[in-house]
């Protein structure tokens, strides 16, 4: 099965008949799919795609230890170096362009989001920090983005210079953040968060960066800790929706407003629709429900900093919160952490969705604003929306769904790859 | 079967185990599903559904003639008479309560959407009108909703007087539009439209009506024709399509912007997006594309209103654009008609989607933005999903999709009810 190419590349075939998701577009092929098992190559290495007649199909990221056993990176049977520093740095400037014809320049951005970028499994965050600089937050979640992770910073230098200038590259930290148990599916160590490069005077653990604004264009000012915080430290998927739910709430009625922010993490939403309606003179105040106390100290301050009220609360949303009053407030925002993160998870899961739809729904006064979110890629919109309807039906409060989102443009979708869309937001009226 | 209860009503029951998806809040009942032959009431008479057991669970239109033999109007046994006049003002009312929340009070919107509302089949479209009145324009989908036609105008008189004050109720037309073909399933005519009430200089075949903007709150006048266009003469439900699309093109690079706007109608997609460019200081020309010379003539206005050039073109979308070329707009707008009526046209219809979504994909210029719409209700999201992605693969495009919309919030939707969720936009960046 080791056929060399001309540019010395291990060959792999699809067996007959397994062509048809790849080329309608699905950038990945499983191990069964492949005529022999996989092997030859260290995980991450580039190898060549065939079909069962032995026609290019693609060139992209092989790993015999992992049940995607290749994940595409070009599909052009020319592009025959496509994890060059070249190429990659191409495929940045790409995903720059993109960002920034969405309006993100300024501002904290995720800069390149794997399959929909064209290095699949690399995750980049871009945050503006309050100091002048920026912190470059990098995941891989495939081997083979791991195995670029080593080229990654004097790309990143080349690419941050031409694109911000020199002065803002020697303010500049760079931070791998492999702490992903998902790494293991792909035969990597799950490692601790690592500094490449670091600015002087910050402290990942306590950064201040600069967040898009739903409604205008100055930026809020969020503390984040992107050492250990979740995912890269703060959650740049949910601008979108946030967006999509002040659109959809600014007329709701009332001088003073109560949010209840559960899962808060570090009160992104909370402080945004607080600035929202602050800018209309109404009074906010925000009740930031987590389990994180660290959490909530970062969402107390970034809430008040848009001159809210921020009252926080430790408690587990599924579990603790029985004194809430029934129709108490005028918004109920919903963004858990995945409840789902394998197949075995679908049904207690798919339960603990519907536990905390049901009380989001209790807690939100008739006419209110609820927000509902999931990011379990295993929950399909279908599923989700069979969740609302049982939670409306014990509530016996049917409501009026005013918009429904996804995640945030700089985290674009393939339609080839279901995979890939894994936020949803549903927005309604009680 | 036909048992009389304390309110003279006719009483159904479901056979035994076919309650699960009606408990699950969807508002509609089978005839299969009831345990006798539905009869005993005249087509639209409301009936009371009980269980197999006896139990009660609902008031609702009853019609033996349809395949849907029960349409659901109140799940409270307490509500004895859902199509009393009161009843309906108050389901006015509650939905006119959302729209004004939701910003829409100065301007054209969906007052009632059917099941949403509560008026299972009702859909009265609120025009305001440029000489300061209203046109109200109001469609009967069930032989319930034809039923208590009769008596709207008397309540719209009610409700236009507590809503707006009376000088607007002496600017009132309402316009009856039941040249519906779904009506048959009924058992229902397709009628020609009829005015039952006519304000003084108001031409419903060319009325100018004032619609929100996307952007602002000057509102944006369209000419239309009421009596006879498409619908109810105009396209309410993609307002908050083009929004999305606005918020994600505004950032499109380029002084002078192209739009090739394909099903144009009377030009709302390149008349909003018209505006918001101008408003940048930006030229726009769009080329508005349709069937219909009246539309074209229509759109021309509408969108040069906006300060745009307008050129149109006659022609069917799918056979006579050969001569467009590729890469030539940086904007390209798909919103055919439903080109799914019935179960049988899946095969053919889902051609025709991809068929255009091909072209468009070619028509549109790296980094352009594309926008594709289905109001086919029988055209699943993942089977537009898989359209877009073939239509990607044949045209060795890959587009990064973000923003996903659904119908504008005036024609709210039901989890419980996949039915009143027709209408998906995708918006990509090519």
């Amino acid at each position: 099965m080791q056929k060399k190419t001309s540019v010395s590349q291990t060959v792999w075939r699809l067996r007959r008949g397994m062509d048809r998701r790849f080329r309608l577009g699905h950038p990945w092929v499983y191990s069964n799919e492949l005529l022999d098992s996989p092997k030859g190559i260290e995980p991450g290495e580039c190898v060549e795609l065939q079909d069962a007649s032995g026609r290019f199909l693609a060139r992209g990221f092989g790993n015999p230890s992992s049940l995607i056993a290749f994940r595409s990176l070009t599909r052009n049977p020319d592009h025959l170096e496509p994890t060059s520093k070249k190429s990659i740095l191409e495929a940045l400037r790409r995903a720059k362009v993109l960002r920034f014809q969405l309006g993100f320049e300024g501002f904290s951005y995720r800069l390149f989001y794997g399959e929909a970028d064209g290095l699949a499994g690399l995750v980049i965050d871009r945050f503006a920090t309050l100091a002048g600089g920026q912190v470059l937050v990098i995941q891989a979640h495939s081997a083979g983005a791991d195995g670029i992770l080593e080229s990654l910073p004097g790309i990143l230098e080349a690419w941050t210079k031409e694109t911000y200038g020199n002065p803002i590259w020697d303010q500049t930290s760079i931070l791998f953040r492999n702490d992903l148990s998902i790494r293991k599916l792909e035969g990597l160590a799950e490692e601790t968060p690592e500094v490449i490069q670091s600015a002087l005077h910050e402290d990942l653990k306590s950064t201040k960066i600069l967040i898009r604004p739903v409604s205008g264009q100055k930026p809020l000012v969020f503390r984040v800790n992107l050492w250990e915080g979740q995912k890269t430290g703060f959650f740049l998927d949910q601008y979108s929706n946030i967006q999509l739910a002040s659109l959809r709430f600014e007329g709701l009625v009332g001088n003073s407003i109560r949010i209840l922010d559960l899962c808060s993490y570090v009160g992104q939403w909370g402080a945004q629709l607080s600035s929202v309606f602050q800018a209309q003179g109404r009074r906010v105040e925000v009740l930031a429900v987590d389990s994180s106390p660290q959490a909530l100290e970062f969402a107390k301050q970034n809430v008040e900093a848009q001159g809210a009220h921020c009252h926080t609360l430790k408690a587990n949303v599924l579990k603790d919160l029985g004194a809430l009053e029934t129709g108490s407030f005028d918004l109920v925002i919903c963004d858990p952490p995945a409840f789902i993160k394998n197949r075995k998870d679908i049904p207690t899961g798919t339960h603990a969705y519907l536990q905390l739809a049901t009380k989001a729904m209790r807690w939100v006064r008739p006419q209110g604003g609820l927000v509902f979110c999931s990011c379990s890629a295993l929950l399909t919109e279908e599923a989700l929306l069979q969740v609302l309807s049982k939670a409306s039906q014990r509530n016996v409060k049917p409501i009026r769904w005013v918009g429904r989102g996804s995640q945030s443009p700089d985290h674009p979708l393939l339609t080839e790859f279901p995979e890939g869309r894994y936020l949803k937001a549903w927005i309604g009226i009680a």
